[in-house]
C-alpha cells in the first residue's frame, strides 16, 4: 500500500469497470486529482443517477428514465413493425440510421447453451406477448451476425411464423467501405447469397 | 440525443477522462448500468473523496490525506537523502523497489520551455528551501530520462551543487529483462558510458 487511502479506494473503484487495468485505474485516478471538482462531482453524480433513476421499459424492455420509454411513447412511430435486438445500444445504432420508423424490442442477451442462457433467460416471454397483443405485421430481427445472434433469430423466426407474422433478418454482407479482398470468407458467401437484382 | 438523460450524462463525465472517447465512455456506461448498486456508490464515494481528502505535503509536495504524508512522517527513513521525481505517481514506483530508504520532493512537473513550464512553475524553490533547513547530504535526481526530465535533472544539480551536497543522478542503461539487439543506439551509448567494474 503505496498510496494514500482515498486513491486506493479510487484505483479500485476504476478497476471494477470493464477494461480498465491498475496501470488505467492509477492514471485515471491521478487524472481525476487535477479535474476541476465540478467535474468531478458531476461525474459522481452521473453515476449515481444513472444507477438509481433508469429502469427496463415496461413495453420494449430498452434502458430509460420514463415508463415506457420515450420511442414507445411516440405514437408517430409505425405499430405494424417491431424491431428486435440484443441490447439497449443496439436500439441507440438502429436509431442512428433514421431507416426505422417501428417500435422495438430488447432482449438483454442472446440465447448460448455454452453460457446456460436459454430462451426463458432474455425477454423472448415479453416479445410473444407483445405480439398477441399488438397489431403486429413484421418482426425484423436485428440480432448480432454471430453463433449467439443467428441461433436466437432463427429460434424467435420458429415461434413467431405460426402467428402468421412476417419474419426478416438484417442483411448479411460486405461492410460499406469496406474491401472485398479483406473480407472474410463466411461474410463474402453471404454477400454473394444476398445479392439483389439492379 | 438517443440516449435517456441520465446515460448520456454519464457518457459525458466518463469522455472527460483522458484517454476515453465517446465509444468507451459508452461501454463503461452501460456496464455501469448493470453493476451492483453498491459498487457503483463506493465508485461515486471514492471520486468524490479522493477530490476532497487529498492535498499536496507541505513538505515533499507528495499527493497525501494527512499532512505531513505518511512518508515524511516516517522518523525511521534516512533525512540524509532525497530523491527528486517529477509525478508522485514515481514514489510509488520508487517505493516498489524498497530500495529507497530517504525522503522525496515531488516536482509536479519538469522545466519545458516548450510548454511555457520554467522552474518557477514546479516545486523547485520548495527544493531549495528543504535543502537549506535540512541535514540533506545527497540529493538524487530520478526525473525522467526524457528532455525535459534531463534538462530539470541539469538545472537543479546546478543550482545545488554549490551547497556542497552531492548530487546524483539515476543510471540510464538497458531495461532489465532487455534485449541488446533491440535497443536504440542513445540508450545502448548510455548503457556503455554507464559501465561498471565487476
Amino acid at each position: 500500500m503505496f498510496y494514500p487511502e482515498p486513491v486506493s479506494k479510487l484505483i479500485e473503484g476504476f478497476m471494477k469497470l470493464p477494461g480498465i487495468g491498475q496501470k488505467t485505474a492509477g492514471r485515471l485516478a491521478f487524472y481525476v486529482l487535477n479535474m476541476k471538482e465540478d467535474d468531478v462531482l458531476d461525474l459522481a453524480k452521473a453515476l449515481v443517477n444513472a444507477k438509481r433513476q433508469l429502469h427496463y421499459c415496461s413495453v420494449c424492455n430498452n434502458i430509460t428514465d420514463l415508463d415506457p420509454c420515450h420511442l414507445c411513447r411516440d405514437k408517430r412511430r409505425d405499430g405494424s413493425t417491431i424491431c428486435v435486438v440484443q441490447e439497449p445500444k443496439d436500439v441507440v445504432a438502429m436509431e442512428r440510421t433514421r431507416e426505422f420508423e417501428g417500435y422495438y424490442h430488447v432482449l438483454h442477451g442472446a440465447i448460448s447453451p455454452m453460457d446456460g442462457i436459454g430462451p426463458e433467460d432474455i425477454k423472448i416471454p415479453d416479445l410473444l406477448k407483445r405480439l398477441s397483443d399488438e397489431q403486429v405485421k413484421e418482426v425484423i430481427l436485428a440480432t448480432n451476425p454471430n453463433i449467439e445472434g443467428e441461433a436466437t433469430a432463427m429460434y424467435i423466426s420458429r415461434l413467431i411464423k405460426p402467428f402468421g407474422i412476417r419474419v426478416t433478418r438484417i442483411a448479411h454482407g460486405l461492410p460499406v467501405g469496406g474491401d472485398l479482398e479483406y473480407a472474410d470468407e463466411v461474410t463474402l458467401t453471404k454477400a454473394l447469397e444476398g445479392r439483389r437484382e439492379l
